[in-house]
């Protein structure tokens, strides 16, 4: 009896546990991004600064594949200055290393604030799968 | 052992009632709109009527920002008329606030069928919190 | 009692096989094409076999609709080949049969690795739904 109680326990700890969490809000956001227009990338931007002020404790991470790996070069990418900064708060960055090895892009010269991931796709899928929100960037 | 009982009931009958739902297939969705496109704003409309048939019953919420937000306006949408017949049958279309301030649109003229939302892709991770699925809408 | 017990045994045997399935990792992957880019096409073959590399066993769905239905036809799919080995290796490919309708496209042009959904975005919408994650291609 004592461990049957001691099972109900916890399922119904863990209901509430989640209720809790769904009522505090914490987001998490996987966002996908395939496009190496810099416009895309400029106003990317604005949309972490909108989204960090209305949901300041979001975690956030970009994953950045085929052309969108554009954005974590240092060689060509037109927002260094800003990724540095929402790095710096918190946003993380992830580069594709399947990009990296197709497009000969070289290592040496992605922002040093970016991490990595092997298949950048997968990763995303790995991060629903955990119950974070999709979104794909670009127009 | 009657509060046991009643327990079982209410984490039972959780899931049956989850099980129902998924019978029924309510649909809840919601679709993000990025693009100013008017070919990409037209083929949403064919979208949307090939949608009510298939499902009539879903809930659909059209989350329009960034250049999205044209489709809102009525200085240069090409789909009011439509909007509006969409809208009479309960496709909820949402115009985002700070797009509206960083664009400087005239709020004057944003559609009358348009509800508001502070942040767009936050109110979209919210849904998909909420079990709402995600589609991004464009080519 | 004996039923109560049998009831506890069903739902702690169900969170136990929930939780042996997200150690296994089975991918489920639900792809949106709408793009009639040949570009995004053949990139698509690059990331289906770094997909397949990463996640030899996942379930993968392609639900081409809108202009993403010239991928299928025979006419001017640019990736037919890569597409049957691919077929062959288990990815599914789906035709919207609506898009079918509207663009007047011809049935029997039809690759015949293709299988058929009445509406794309309904059936990406169950799949998700059913827990599978949702990615949309393109740039």
């Amino acid at each position: 009896m004592k461990k049957l109680i001691l099972l109900l326990v916890i399922l119904i700890g863990g209901s509430v546990a989640a209720m809790a969490q769904d009522g505090a809000r914490q987001h998490r956001i996987v966002m996908q991004l395939t496009s190496g227009d810099t416009l895309v990338h400029k106003n990317l931007m604005k949309q972490f600064r909108n989204m960090k002020e209305a949901a300041p404790t979001m975690e956030l991470e970009v994953v950045c594949h085929g052309p969108g790996m554009d954005m974590l070069m240092s060689d060509r990418s037109v927002v260094q200055e800003k990724l540095k900064e929402f790095s710096a708060k918190g946003i993380v960055f992830l580069a594709c290393e399947n990009t990296i090895t197709e497009r000969k892009l070289d290592r040496a010269k992605v922002l040093p604030e970016a991490g990595y991931v092997k298949a950048g796709i997968i990763h995303i899928v790995e991060r629903q799968e955990d119950g974070w929100s999709y979104i794909k960037a670009g127009f």
